[in-house]
């Protein structure tokens, strides 16, 4: 018996991940774990893959149905997706392969809030959750399962699953121990309550995930790494446009509109999001507190600097030099980081009552502040929504960052209206590029549109996006949102016609 | 001292409407009582449109920015935008002259969730709240005000405003007394608890609205009615819309993914929420309760015959036999019905909690699911958002309704790409036209796409929604949401030239 699996029970039934891949069957729905590449199962799914590849090439084909927390990494999604071995994909994902396959047509994706996906199972309309394959750290003596890097769905898919796959993974640390914050109080309408959280540090649950024995039937012996990518610094760009949030928030504490300490920050997932991290790092800001989806190495770096006091989320994403720093002093990083499931993560209940400073990536904003957050020229998708509508809405402030250019500067981020719509003016509080920062807050339209192509478009686009925008004044059908119907879109059109959208 | 000022020191402060009008500055905010045409102040308005369009035809031009619950009346919302004497109007409005003045420039229109309003007055970037001008319906011997017909922002303008102007209408009945729940536990962030609300019918409030007498400048006595309108039969279309709607309450029942007593309601206001209203008075269901925005008639009659247990919400819009009845036996009612303000009536906490089954009109839909629900293509701002963002994103099911054809069939509702958006396809579960329910949950684009053309769109649109679609899947730059954007608006853009969308 492994170090790792204390239990007797659970100890006799370690098989080797072809067999585990076995007790899934054809046209299954299969509850994953994993969320932004961290804690997802790393060897049942590539076994899974080369079954169904098998299946597939026979002539006898088979598919699964693939829920996960989010994102996970080529070794699942990605493989999976080559093996043509997934029907429908939710709520989640950014992988390559399945990116191809989703936007040919091969594979069907639904796109979630990432706090609605735990209710929605439970409901039902998805069908039953067959088999969850999910990651843990360790079991107890007991029999109690001690999650990963990532808590995401896994409460739910092993309440809602008829069989349970565990992968026992003895490359997390030992020490996440107690880390996790396991809220066993949700339920479906009317028998919910108020979630007791009050502070982002607030344990509210336990730190283990219960599983009735019988229902695991496979547990599978992995000590393989998550997809740790490796940090990259911050570029000019990232660093001007962490500048401007930082200088906006910097603003808001000066008039009163928020506290010394701020808010609870939430703050996506990349290179812009590392550099406002980084910025925060060298500001005015002390005794912060984050309540967010995912840490990154620089949540670390402002909790080693003192700058973050304590941080709630529902999983890591961090660097291979980040992930050694963290195992090396992870006893005491357990006193200020917390990782819950991630209906508590992003319920709307919680983030609306901390007053969440949300911060997230687009794709592209138009004139007007609507935010397409996924879809390229409208129709292929890249990742997803993710949490961002969980939190942007709930915000007690949301703020969009992109560059204004994209694409070597041949698209402008800042377009007459865009493609598709993934939060809409009403959600929208502050635009943030490179460029500027527009403060949106209690803004008409028509104020709005100024204040963007102003502040936030690249020099080069601002005079085509006044000109449409002074044409649709003159031209519109109604004058509260003037459009030009007939050339609204004709930016995307000329991209996708001549690689450009400039003149 | 008349009967309903049972206050000595407020009702010193009696004066007509011209002297309280001329304590409102020029330049002001002004924070007035009003949701959907109830509790509106019926004096001061048309005192202050008054001296704004005498001021404004003398050259020394004067306007006010008016912020409101939502909707008013032709003596407010209409006298003052006829006058040319509103900035900046928010959160909702429905009036015609206002309509016009948005859409040809003269106004300006900040459309906001109806939930987030009163945080984002406490947060101060609107500005200070200079007047506030309530209606209510009595002041208590020890200065407590009895509110009126609704409750929509009031509370918040009470408090944040400098200086209180109050009208007491003693057209609205004693009765009302005790059937409101002002709950004054909310705070900013960080200083937020849970709001201790688990059913429609809980009481965690007080019953009055209260206000320091230093800041009331003047009160005003009036007899006025309500913007009552005459209640309309529900048409064909109607009832066949509410039919569906109803089958599919009935089948999530069966499913056993609603309990028989189903979940608190909300229900839009309009003729198709009537129908829905009054086929559940014919329907299986009982013991039913509410959690909406506004009590129509069709609630009243669904109470009278027990189908109805209680129902929460911020306003009355009754007609005027409705008043008559409700005055009639408004000590029944009381034990049934509850009137909070509008932050907790839509608050987005309370309604995910309840799991509200939402239902709301719209302008258009498009095949992949996503609504607009205010805008006339794309550009002329019809009403509002209200409260439909509230409670479609947090509803446990939310369900669109509409029409399938506009304008005596020139215009589709359902269109290859909607020209505005305001509820994104992440928060659409169910669409429902006279044609047909889709049922939305869980499906990827393209499956939507499928579903909402063969059940929802009109069979004359049907054969040019296909076609779309179909040279979409071949032509599109992607293929999870396939889209021709030269073409997506083109709908829109022929009847804007020709006066219809029919080939």
């Amino acid at each position: 018996m492994s170090g790792r699996i204390r239990n007797h029970r659970m100890a006799s039934k370690v098989v080797e991940a072809d067999e585990a891949a076995r007790l899934i069957p054809a046209g299954a729905n299969v509850g994953m774990s994993g969320f932004t590449g961290a804690g997802y199962p790393k060897e049942v799914p590539g076994a899974l893959a080369k079954r169904l590849a098998e299946a597939n090439a026979s002539g006898d084909p088979m598919r699964v149905s693939l829920w996960t927390g989010a994102s996970t990494a080529p070794e699942l999604d990605g493989a999976l997706a080559e093996a043509d071995g997934i029907e429908l994909r939710l709520p989640y994902q950014s992988d390559p392969v399945s990116r191809e396959k989703i936007n040919s047509g091969a594979m069907d994706y639904t796109d979630i809030h990432l706090s609605h996906v735990a209710q929605r199972v439970w409901q039902g309309f998805l069908g039953p959750l067959d088999v969850a394959v999910v990651e843990i750290s360790g079991i107890t003596e007991d029999g109690r399962l001690i999650p990963s890097s990532s808590v995401g769905n896994n409460k739910t898919w092993i309440d809602q699953a008829d069989r349970v796959i565990l992968e026992v993974n003895s490359w997390q640390s030992e020490q996440l121990e107690g880390m996790h914050d396991i809220y066993y109080g949700t339920a479906l309408p009317p028998h919910r309550n108020p979630i007791p959280l009050t502070e982002p540090g607030d344990r509210i649950g336990v730190p283990h995930l219960e599983c009735p024995p019988e229902k695991v039937v496979a547990v599978v012996e992995t000590e393989s790494p998550d997809r740790n990518t490796v940090f990259k610094e911050p570029d000019e760009v990232s660093r001007m446009i962490a500048g401007h949030v930082l200088d906006f928030l910097g603003s808001e504490v000066r008039h009163g509109r928020l506290p010394q300490d701020l808010l609870p920050l939430q703050s996506g997932v990349g290179n812009v999001a590392n550099a406002v991290l980084a910025g925060l790092g060298d500001g005015p800001f002390h005794e912060l507190t984050a309540y967010t989806e995912v840490i990154q190495d620089g949540m670390l770096d402002l909790i080693d600097s003192g700058t973050l006091r304590t941080v709630s989320a529902t999983a890591f994403s961090l660097s291979p030099a980040a992930v050694e720093r963290f195992n090396n002093n992870a006893a005491d990083y357990r006193e200020r980081i917390l990782l819950r499931p991630q209906e508590i993560s992003n319920h709307p209940e919680v983030v609306r009552r901390l007053g969440c400073l949300a911060m997230n990536g687009i794709v592209e904003a138009d004139i007007y502040g609507n935010i397409n957050s996924t879809h390229m020229m409208g129709s292929r998708v890249q990742n997803g929504i993710g949490g961002s509508g969980d939190f942007a809405r709930n915000a007690y402030t949301s703020i969009f960052v992109t560059p204004s250019t994209a694409k070597s500067g041949a698209i402008s981020t800042i377009v007459p209206m865009v493609s598709h719509v993934d939060h809409t003016e009403h959600d929208v509080d502050v635009l943030v590029t490179e460029q500027g920062a527009a403060d949106l807050r209690g803004l008409a339209p028509r104020q709005r549109a100024r204040k963007i192509i102003e502040h936030c478009a690249h020099p080069d686009f601002r005079p085509a996006l006044r000109d449409y925008y002074e044409r649709s004044l003159a031209g519109s059908h109604g004058g509260h949102t003037p459009h030009l119907l007939d050339e609204s879109l004709s930016w995307h059109v000329k991209y996708l016609r001549e690689g450009t959208m400039r003149a």
